[in-house]
């Protein structure tokens, strides 16, 4: 390794994704100095493909960190969806349930819109950085090594965030007997499919046939993003676009299958489904934000929601060092985080539970997920239930 | 068998529990020749022990019956209870989530007096009845048969409803192929304990514990009514008071546990607990009615309830067919039923799945309990969605 270069920040930040760009953008609007690394390209990160439905809450912390206008401009408002079973459409009137609404916005775009604000700020940014890892995090002072076009280096720090996502390093900083994990692996995948193609509806359709659920999403009005429900076990080059739109097609009520446009798909791809919490999320002057410290399926689209709220905490707590000296925010992190992260979680699990068809699943089961549809569409104060989650519980 | 004694009503009602009592006076009070027999005595059917939480439809129907009077004189009205986890207790303000309230009244006493109010009518009734039996209930000339004191008996009529219960004869009158049913079955049972004491709290606690649930009920003012989560091995001589009033104390909140009066029990049992539910409810002229159809566990106390509503739909359905010559209620029983009760087995099956510990549940299944009751005693849709449950769906 040849000759070490040093820097000194206030707060690390381990991965440039949403949450790291979105706390790194909050501290820099706060005068707080950070830096954020990451392990691979600007390009590849801006390359990922992501869904993206906005609480409220998200917008707002965008806003805080100056990135929100094009996503005003460009982002689509959803006052409602729909819950498509037995052959209908029900409808959930978000906003006259909760007074409030989503604002579907593609989760790249949204990761553009940070890089070119943190580009505008002159905020630093390191991406291609190797090996990335955290030190001395239990102590006074703590730092972050990378491998740079092989040259080593150190960042001295206040505070390390770890916004890297389930795969990072930070999580595995963890010493092992610190933590708990939980964990719930569900017996089928989502297939995904984009094409520039107009949605066959307006506002978001799940659905829950028997043949598998289903999801009708956009990322604008030019370009649809669709999902079924498959085997753990699908693969990739057995579904050609005309089985997928075939497949999809069944899955809806007739009226919108009739009305659904296809074009060849310009992505298609399979994701497990999983939920996992990690405990505590904060370790010495550590902190796990986001997907580092769990993960949900995306039935209900919580996960950068859940990123989102994450930051608003952390961000909170630090500027309550900076500003008042006060450690009482950082130290509430973690149990502030995870009792909205488990309501999420739960929220993601229940959405999951009720909208797919489980292998093997008992006809009693069955009956419970199709009373439960029946009972949610028909209750105001269930469908209450099911908006407020959607939109967002409160900070 | 000796001389054959023949009878002739209109609805033929097997099983005089209170879903049969309360039909047959319903149909008496409108003027319907009804018959009710049952197997066992008036003694027996008396000395059952069995909850009371009534709807206030429930209460409705036993006042149409005339039999509401001592109801209303010495029923406690609740205006919401308890869940009590974490150490602490969370009111469920019934009343004001939903404007209704629930009636405690023991159900053998609901039985009592649909009995006394029958006598009253000169109704008949047939006790210790033995091999009651419907036949032809798919002919235009049904009957039912049954011996009695050695002397075999047939009445013909042109209904004939089955309300004995989950090991009565009427569901399994219905030929094999004509039924599916649907089971669950729970992997604990509940400890219940009758004691002449205050009751703890003048509103029913459900807990949720690491230990397991518990509940604190009562008949009365002076009567209590106590139930432990056990195992389904429990040993009933393995519990003796003390040991049952330690183990509750442990379950309790501990402003609770330290209030609690203890004194001997006069009743000790323990009970499976089970969801079932067989369709249709209906097969030609023979109609199941509560348990002879769908059992729910007793988390939510909405046995008795449901069949009150199943009584409604017969009754009203009964009416229109004597009444108009329409069988358009009789046909649509079956299904505007079963459209109820999977509403109130999916509660029964929530509520049981939410306050029960149960054995091999993963950590992060436990933790989605946990989140769970916080969100629930959080927000207010959440809390409505179990008190409108608790004080009934509307018919």
């Amino acid at each position: 390794m040849q000759g070490r270069k040093n820097l000194r920040t206030q707060v690390a930040i381990i991965g440039s994704g949403p949450s790291g760009l979105l706390l790194g953008q909050l501290l820099t609007e706060a005068g707080v100095d950070n830096v954020i690394l990451d392990r691979v390209s600007k390009n590849y990160i801006l390359g990922r493909v992501r869904a993206g439905v906005l609480e409220e809450g998200t917008v707002g912390l965008l806003d805080e960190a100056k990135a929100g206008a094009r996503l005003h401009a460009e982002g689509l408002p959803h006052d409602g969806f729909s819950l498509a079973f037995d052959g209908r459409d029900h409808r959930i009137d978000l906003h006259e349930l909760t007074g409030r609404r989503v604002t579907v916005y593609g989760q790249t775009e949204v990761t553009r819109d940070l890089m070119q604000r943190r580009e505008a700020c002159g905020s630093l940014s390191i991406y291609d950085a190797a090996d990335v890892a955290p030190h001395d995090v239990d102590g006074g002072s703590p730092f972050v090594t990378y491998t740079k076009d092989g040259i080593g280096h150190r960042i001295d720090c206040d505070f390390i965030a770890g916004c890297d996502g389930f795969h990072g390093t930070s999580r595995r900083a963890l010493p092992e007997g610190a933590v708990r994990s939980f964990e719930k692996v569900y017996p089928f995948g989502w297939l995904g499919l984009l094409a520039d193609v107009a949605p066959v509806s307006n506002e978001l359709i799940y659905a829950n046939h028997p043949r598998g659920f289903a999801l009708c999403s956009m990322r604008s009005a030019t370009r649809s993003r669709y999902y079924i429900q498959c085997p753990l076990d699908a693969k990739i080059e057995d579904w050609s676009d005309d089985r997928f739109w075939d497949e999809l097609r069944r899955r809806l009520p007739a009226h919108h299958a009739e009305a659904l446009t296809t074009a060849p798909s310009f992505e298609k791809s399979i994701a497990p489904l999983r939920s996992f919490v990690t405990e505590p999320m904060r370790f010495g002057r550590l902190f796990l934000v986001g997907d580092a410290a769990h993960i949900v399926p995306p039935t209900g689209a919580k996960g950068l929601n859940l990123a989102a709220s994450d930051v608003h905490y952390l961000f909170g707590g630090l500027l309550e060092h900076y500003r008042e000296g006060s450690d009482s925010g950082i130290d509430a992190y973690s149990q502030t985080a995870l009792t909205r992260v488990w309501k999420a979680v739960r929220f993601s699990w229940w959405m999951t539970t009720m909208m797919h068809r489980f292998p093997d699943t008992s006809d009693f089961d069955q009956k419970i997920q199709e009373a439960e549809l029946d009972y949610l569409t028909h209750s105001r104060a269930a469908s209450m239930v099911l908006a407020e989650n959607y939109v967002g519980l409160p900070f």
